[in-house]
C-alpha cells in the first residue's frame, strides 16, 4: 500500500462536504483502495469482473454431499444461460460474468463467457491420494493468475471470485484447517445443507486426508495439491493476478478465502488486494476472515457460494471509491464548516 | 401482508436453482416483498426513489451543535448540483434522488429536481414552546403522503428516505424517547460529531423539552408537533403514503427510523412496508429498529443521513427480488435435486 496516496485520501475525506468519518468503514475502504492504487483518488471500480472458476472433486465418493457431481457441470450451463442467483445479482450490480471450467468432471463444448481451461478432469479423492499433483496445482494458479490478467487487460477495475464445484467445501475446510491449525471440525460446516450424519462423516474424511499427506502451511502448493481443489488453485492465482496489478479483488465465501490463504501464504503482501465481500454461514469462512484479518462487508446467512456474496459487496465498494471522486469539498461546493 | 402470496414466493425459492435457504435473509426478505404487493413474484423494484426531506430546527438556539443553520439550505444546492456523498451512491444504485423543502429556515429557488413544499421557515425552539402547531404537524406528513404518491405515480416502485437538517438528531431522539419509553440520555448520540460537552447539554435540551411538553406515544402528531421536525413529520407520511400503496419503503439511520416509529403509532401495518437499510451508530437508531422489529441490512459505522444508508442497501433489496424472478427452476435449468 502506498502511504502518500493514502494520506491524500485521508486528507480528501476530512474536505469533502459531510462530518469527518460520517461514512464509517467506506471511509478506510476507499484510504485503502488509493494505497492499493498508489494514486489519490483510486480509479473508479468500473467495469467489475466476476470470475466463476468451476471444478470437480473427486472426495465427492465419500459422500460429503448429497449432490450428485453432475451438478456442476449443469451449474455452468445454467450460468451461461443467466438463470442462477449469481447472474441475477451480477445484472443488478453491473458485474460483468465470466465461467472458467478450470476442473470440471465432464467435457464442455466452447460457449460464450466459458474460458475452457481444464487442467485435469476433477480432482482425485483427496482421503485416498494427492488430490493431484504439484504441477497440476501450479498448472491451475497460473491458470487463474492469467484469467485476471486477461480480464484486466479487457478493462475491469475490479474482480470479485466466484466459484462452483459440488463437495468444494470439504476442500475449503481442509485447507483452511491447514493455513490457520484449526482442527478440521472447528472449520467444517453444512455446506449447502447436509445432515448431521454426513457433517461427521465430512470431518472425518477431512482429518483422513489431513493425516494421509500432512500438508503445511508453509507449502501452500503443497497443500493446494493434496487437499484442494482445482478451482481453490485458481482462485488463488486469481488474488494473485490481481494483487500483482494492484486490482481490489472483492472475496466471496468459504471457497474464496480458503484460496486466498493459500495466496497470502505463497504472497503475504497480496492480502492488501482483498476485500471481503460478505461472512458466509460456513464456520471456516469466519476463521479465515480472521486469519487475513478482514472484517467483512455484509453479513446475511449466506451460504450459496458462485460469487453471490461478492457480486451484492460490490456496490459498496465501488460507493466508497466514488466518494473520493464525485463529492464536492466545503470550499467547492460552498457549505460552511463547523 | 399476502400470505397467499407469501406461501407461493417461499415454494418458488425451495424451486430455483440453489441450496434451500442457501440465501439466509434475502430469501425471507423476498417473501416479504411478495406480500407486501400481495403477488408472486412481486414487482421488479425499479425504478427507485429516494427522496431527502429538508428542514431547519429552532432547537440550533441551543447550541445542540457546532454547525450553522445555514448548511442546510448549503447542503440543499450540494445535492442539487450532485456533490453530496448521496449523490454519488444513487448514481452507483441507480437511485433517482428528489429534494423536498418542507421547512428550511431560508426560501429557496425552484430547481429541477426540488420540491417546494415548505410548512414553515424551520421549527420553533422545543425547549421553549412546541416546535410547530398540530396543523403544520399534520400538513407536514401530508406532504410527505403526497411526495410519496407522486413519486409512485412518476413510477417508482421502491421508496428511500433521505433527510437533512442541521440539529436534526436532537429532534429524532426526542421522538424516539416518546415512542420507545427509553430516557433521553439512552437515545441520545454524538449526532455528526459533537463533543461530550455538547452532548451532555443536547441530552438536557431534549429532557427540558419532554418535561415542558409531556408528549405522548398514544398521540403521534402531538409527539411531532411538541418535540419532533418537520422532516421527521414528512417522513412518517412518506413511510405511510408508500406503505398505503404497498410499495416498500428502505428507511436510512436515525431521523428515519424516529419517523418511522410515528408512522407505525400512526398506522401499525405500515411497519410491513418497513426495511431497516442500516444500522446507524446513533444508540436511538438501535432503539428504534428494536421497538419496529426491524433488523439492519448494512452496518458500517455510518452517521451521515441523506439516505446513504437507505442508497447502499438498495441494491440488495433489488437483488432479493430479482432471484424470484430471473432465476431458473431446477426443472427448467435441467439441474439434478439432491
Amino acid at each position: 500500500l502506498d502511504g502518500e496516496a493514502m494520506q491524500a485520501a485521508r486528507q480528501r475525506q476530512a474536505r469533502l462536504t459531510k462530518p469527518a468519518g460520517s461514512l464509517g468503514e467506506l471511509e478506510e475502504l476507499s484510504v485503502r483502495m488509493a494505497g492499493l492504487a498508489a494514486s489519490c483518488p483510486p480509479p473508479v471500480l468500473a467495469p467489475a469482473a466476476l470470475a466463476i472458476f468451476a471444478a470437480d472433486h473427486g472426495v465427492h465418493a465419500q459422500e460429503v454431499t448429497p449432490w450428485p457431481q453432475a451438478v456442476t457441470t449443469q451449474m455452468v450451463a445454467n450460468f451461461l444461460a443467466g438463470g442462477a442467483a449469481v447472474n441475477a445479482f451480477a445484472r443488478q450490480a453491473g458485474v460483468g460474468v465470466t465461467i472458467v471450467d478450470v476442473g470440471v468432471l465432464s467435457d464442455l463444448d466452447p460457449a460464450d463467457g466459458l474460458i475452457l481451461a481444464k487442467v485435469r478432469n476433477g480432482t482425485a479423492d483427496m482421503s485416498e491420494e494427492p488430490a493431484m499433483s504439484r504441477e497440476e496445482a501450479v498448472a491451475a494458479v497460473e491458470t487463474g493468475i492469467g484469467v485476471a490478467g486477461r480480464l484486466i487487460d479487457e478493462g475491469a477495475r475490479i474482480l470479485l471470485t466466484g466459484d462452483m464445484g459440488i463437495a468444494n467445501t470439504t476442500a475449503s475446510a481442509a485447507l483452511i484447517s491447514v493455513f490457520t491449525g484449526r482442527d478440521a471440525g472447528m472449520v467444517t460446516g453444512y455446506g449447502t445443507g447436509i445432515d448431521a450424519a454426513t457433517h461427521l462423516r465430512k470431518i472425518e474424511v477431512i482429518k483422513r486426508a489431513l493425516a494421509l499427506h500432512e500438508p503445511s502451511a508453509e507449502d501452500p502448493i503443497g497443500a493446494l495439491s493434496t487437499v484442494g481443489g482445482l478451482e481453490h488453485a485458481a482462485l488463488a492465482g486469481f488474488v494473485l493476478g490481481a494483487a500483482a496489478r494492484r486490482v481490489p479483488v472483492i472475496l466471496d465465501g468459504v471457497t474464496a478465502v480458503a484460496a486466498a490463504l493459500a495466496a497470502q501464504a505463497l504472497a503475504p503482501l497480496s492480502r492488501e488486494a482483498m476485500i471481503a465481500g460478505h461472512r458466509s454461514v460456513e464456520p471456516g469462512a469466519t476463521v479465515a476472515l480472521a486469519k487475513l484479518d478482514l472484517a467483512p462487508l455484509l453479513e446475511f446467512g449466506m451460504r450459496l457460494g458462485e460469487g453471490t456474496g461478492a457480486v451484492l459487496a460490490y456496490p459498496v465498494v465501488a460507493s466508497a471509491v466514488r466518494v473520493l471522486h464525485e463529492m464536492a469539498t466545503f470550499d467547492s461546493a460552498g457549505v460552511t464548516e463547523k
